[in-house]
């Protein structure tokens, strides 16, 4: 396992969208970012820390840019190292210029976020907060920006790290039975030891428990448009994407690819999934259509059945124990739509069923905003009070180790285990913990998380 | 006539190119430019001029970002106004709450380029200048961008604005000549007048003829390749752009629309535009396209003629003297290209032909190199000693306008015209050469001018 380490030479890269703007800004981190920009700045001799500095931009051939640079000093900057920012006109020739220029003089293109890979190092942020960046830039609602601007403001890390770190102060003392193992004496309290394993343990169940939640408000909440042929599944998808994008015919059985469309509700994602509808089949490409749709409603978290509205409670309760011999509905909110209200001569009255239902006429677009309130209300009810969310895969497969090891311990110390043996398994758990804030990385992992920045952050 | 004012609210915009990023900036222009951001900065209580100060961004829901921003005071500033610039995570969530926040705050989003409007309007740059940020912005290779910065940094706008002032100098004895019209007095000196006249021709007739170039050279240089059907005009196209752009068949008349596409040469851009083959047709759609081959001749600056490697001297010389009925070659750089050469049997020699001749073979890219340079080559010619060259189309009908009433002046002087006849004309010049540099300026005009901007300049 290599150390994750830190390289001396100066990086650069333009940190704003690519592409043609009014301005952009050319990011320089390490030694020799100052020298280096100055090279370009004839009539700057220096550059006083933090102020946003006028200048020309001069190349070989002549004047390239008026610029606006400004200069951070090692450690107060994002990297920790020396920075400068060049502001420059947003046209693509000037960036690329620039970055040239910049080259030319000994500084090598950025990997994808090495910049905050540097302030990691640095000790400017640890990995779960590193991490958060990416998350940060990637969100595109209200729900995932929270969920990453709680995680870059330290998050359960920073709690993961104090549990970690009572764990090492209690279990070292289980280091130094080893070197009197001769002697059978007990330096660690074992009974102090489990309570800790309590509180770790606890923790560490109710983090994994909220991954799936975490990961669906992250990603979108995963909704299934589930229910008979031609009972207008594709007009609803429409209806609540409020555009065409799903065939809509009386052909019984026109939708067969699955379709996903996200929209945001009141700051939350939703990916809507519309599946082909679910009948005995004898048409081979139908039948392959509706295997996905019993996986879709696999993966969802919420089911949105849709039925006529005419049909009877008994027939309805039929189609619903039908569906639960292929998919699991546990844990998934489960929502009957009774459609088409429409073109229902008599009123319709809900039927007794132990889920909420809802009448709707997708075509004439009733019923939907009180179908929006319940699948914004869904997914606020199973939000913790707290916001300690994972979200992270890295994170929930980590946690899962650390759960497992733990396991272990706990059984080893019942069972009155030797030192040694629980300590492989506390090493274990540690270790895990560990990666989780960063405080063991390895160059794999470290290329890993940081691959899937964009280049300048 | 308008006078155009300025507005005294506060606008915003995002300033970078838009979509993800590692960081955004968004800008804040006027009087409450200050206490809009720092309304959102509950840490800061006062912002430090031209610091780039580390904050927390705090938006009703909670914390929104952790941003640096930047103070610059009126009028000391891009727009001569107050200005903060909020450097911000480059998400789409954050970008866009962002300017949500500063808007209920009283700001108002920006129209395209009114940061630079500002900028000319409170006299931080001139007209000229000012459509130069826009050209910049625009630039896309070394020339477009040598010419836009040299306007940038005064180029010939200043040179007018002299010339304007001594104009008027001169001009103003006239004026005083009216008050005493009745005895026929002369305070201005004609003789004066006429040297500052022949001065100020001159120069504004350089100006007009280099927009041709100039513009050329802006939105790239256009090259008509014409010849007979099937001698590989196409072939070449595509060769020159490396990739498979116009469809090649060994049928003569496969091309019918003209196809354009740009290159960059040596940091010159050039817009290729492949035609159809010349030939007496039947077929209506073939006699449009050959229609559409000589208007894309007669708008070229460059003809690259192409002719099957065997043709005979004589044969060629029919051909060009044919095309020389339908399009004038006056003032075009002519290049004979003989093609197929691979195919030859025997060497070919090079007829003997008033216009240059390259030997080529577009299939196995022999002789390319050659034109590469040929081209570079007939633009660096042309490219004046100095730097002057008109790129903007405005500029140019604005000068044509000041050419005809210099004329007209010199007309009335000549003539012994009384002063208030000549003065007309006179104003005339004066009001079209303000109009290039922005002393004379309407509503409507700068209108149009800034229109062509992005937002967030």
């Amino acid at each position: 396992m290599e150390r994750a380490t830190l390289t001396k030479d100066t990086i650069c890269a333009i940190a704003t969208p690519s592409g043609v703007g009014g301005i952009a800004v050319v990011r320089l981190s390490g030694d020799q970012a100052l020298a280096i920009a100055l090279h370009y700045m004839p009539s700057l001799s220096q550059l006083q820390e933090r102020r946003a500095t006028f200048s020309t931009f001069v190349v070989d051939e002549g004047l390239l840019d008026e610029v606006v640079v400004t200069y951070f000093c090692a450690p107060r900057s994002y990297t920790g190292e020396a920075m400068v920012e060049i502001s420059c006109h947003g046209s693509l020739y000037i960036q690329q210029r620039i970055l040239q220029a910049l080259l030319s003089q000994g500084a090598r293109m950025a990997d994808p976020g090495e910049f905050t890979r540097r302030a990691f190092l640095h000790g400017r942020l640890d990995l779960s907060q590193a991490e958060a960046v990416a998350d940060l830039i990637d969100s595109t609602n209200f729900s995932a920006h929270h969920l990453a601007v709680g995680q870059l403001r330290g998050g359960y890390s920073h709690e993961l790290k104090e549990l970690r770190d009572k764990f090492i102060e209690l279990t070292s003392l289980m280091e130094l039975e080893l070197d009197f193992s001769d002697e059978d004496v007990e330096f660690a309290d074992r009974a102090q030891l489990l309570a800790l394993l309590d509180v770790l343990e606890n923790k560490v169940t109710t983090l994994c428990n909220s991954f799936r939640l975490g990961n669906a408000i992250k990603t979108g909440m995963p909704v299934a448009i589930i229910g008979s042929p031609n009972v207008g599944k594709s007009t609803l998808l429409n209806a609540l994407l409020q555009e065409e994008r799903a065939i809509v015919s009386d052909i019984p059985g026109t939708t067969r690819d699955t379709i996903e469309d996200t929209i945001n509700l009141d700051g939350i994602a939703f990916r809507f999934v519309d599946t082909a509808g679910l009948r005995k089949s004898e048409d081979t490409i139908e039948t392959v259509g509706i295997q996905r749709s019993y996986r879709a409603a696999e993966q969802a978290q919420i089911i949105l059945y849709v039925a006529e509205a005419e049909l009877t409670s008994v027939a309805l309760q039929e189609d619903i124990n039908d569906l639960a011999t292929h998919v699991s509905l546990q844990g998934k909110q489960f929502v009957v739509l009774r459609n088409k209200i429409d073109r229902c001569e008599a009123a319709v009255s809900s039927t007794t069923l132990p889920y909420p239902q809802l009448l709707i006429s997708a075509k004439q677009g009733q019923g939907l905003e009180a179908l929006r309130q319940l699948l914004v209300e869904t997914v606020r009810c199973e939000l913790p009070t707290s916001d300690v969310l994972v979200t992270n895969i890295r994170h929930y497969e980590a946690l899962q180790q650390v759960k497992d090891a733990l396991g272990r311990v706990r059984q080893g110390i019942t069972m009155a285990l030797t030192a040694d043996l629980v300590l492989i398994d506390i090493r274990e758990a540690l270790y895990y913990l560990g990666q989780i804030t960063g405080q063991v990385t390895t160059t794999d992992l470290l290329a890993t998380i940081f691959s899937r920045f964009c280049i300048g952050k």
